[in-house]
């Protein structure tokens, strides 16, 4: 329809900002709208951070995290410990546990988990990489911080087997309640593993 | 916090993601993470597209549109009724009813709606240039196609009353039942309204 309205020019920058996560056909309508209204304070900057993400951001070779360097700001940081690999998914996982300050650690981007289904096998995964990185020497222990899925849980696992004869402690993280979570909402296995692991007060 | 995890330039990419409707910091943080990992089937395409527009794209000096061409395409279109001219608020609202192949006329985009609260008077909003739209000559019918709120009603009587002495015709859109809606869900106004204006089936 908009080919007559507004010309080609916002037609694909509606449908390439139709592919954001979050972003449906009609919100990217919206989204183009404002960008196109606020030419100087939204549409030229943004223009221009995409084109230095697109120039200088790469995937750190080491962990497959997202940065501006290679090996990326967390593998090159000499006050975290690089002995302790956390490993997860996702750079989003990542992320998560960064903004948690979880633990000041190194990490081990999976880019995704074991799925027969989706037919994603080992080879899709870093998991090589990973058995590699510990074979190098200096990992001392890796947390599995996978999802606590089937999926994740059953490359926990296939991780797990892959380390066999490795001197390296495997850890995972913790079940329980959610802080701030109300027990009356949170499913049996949350509140079965919670009761088991429960802790002194 | 991730100015040490994925450097200042995914830092800035989400900031100014995060400016766009429908995009909190959240989801903006999973947009820069979809764009940087799909850097040559999306990044690189949507970096092209709203370099494009920034550089093509521009508001049409007679209707208020947003084009690639000044006057726009809909006003330079013969085959278009130019002499009936549907006045709405903002861009958004053209794209609709073109979407909705409304009416095969000309529009004028009034840019708000008058907002005393908002300290929006009739000189934020183009009115003087649709009165010397009118004043030109060739506009039969006016159709006041603003929203059917208090700022909109508002807005139309300014309109209205600034039109005092010119021959053209005034319309606005029918209140009524929306196609598909359930008489229980809607407000009594609209029922009212849709009972008043009742049609010979």
């Amino acid at each position: 329809m908009a080919k007559s309205i507004a010309g080609p020019e916002i037609e694909r920058l509606i449908q390439l900002l139709a592919k954001l996560p979050g972003l449906g056909p009609r919100s990217a309508r919206r989204a183009a709208l404002h960008l196109v209204k606020r030419r100087e304070q939204l549409l030229a900057p943004l223009t221009a951070a995409m084109g230095e993400a697109l120039e200088k951001v790469a995937i750190c070779s080491v962990c497959g995290n997202i940065d501006s360097r290679d090996p990326c700001t967390i593998c090159c940081d000499p006050a975290r410990d690089q002995s302790t690999v956390v490993v997860v998914e996702d750079v989003s996982d990542l992320w998560a546990l960064e903004r948690a300050k979880a633990l000041n650690a190194a990490y081990h981007v999976l880019g995704g988990v074991l799925s027969p289904l989706e037919g994603i096998g080992p080879e899709d995964l870093t998991i090589r990489q990973l058995i590699d990185r510990i074979h190098r020497g200096g990992v001392r222990e890796l947390v599995l911080a996978v999802n606590a899925t089937v999926e994740g849980q059953t490359t926990a696992h296939y991780i797990m087997d892959q380390l066999d004869g490795l001197d390296v402690k495997v850890t995972r993280l913790a079940h329980g309640v959610p802080v701030g979570g109300e027990l009356d909402y949170l499913d049996e296995g949350t509140l079965a593993a919670a009761m088991r692991s429960r802790t002194a007060l």
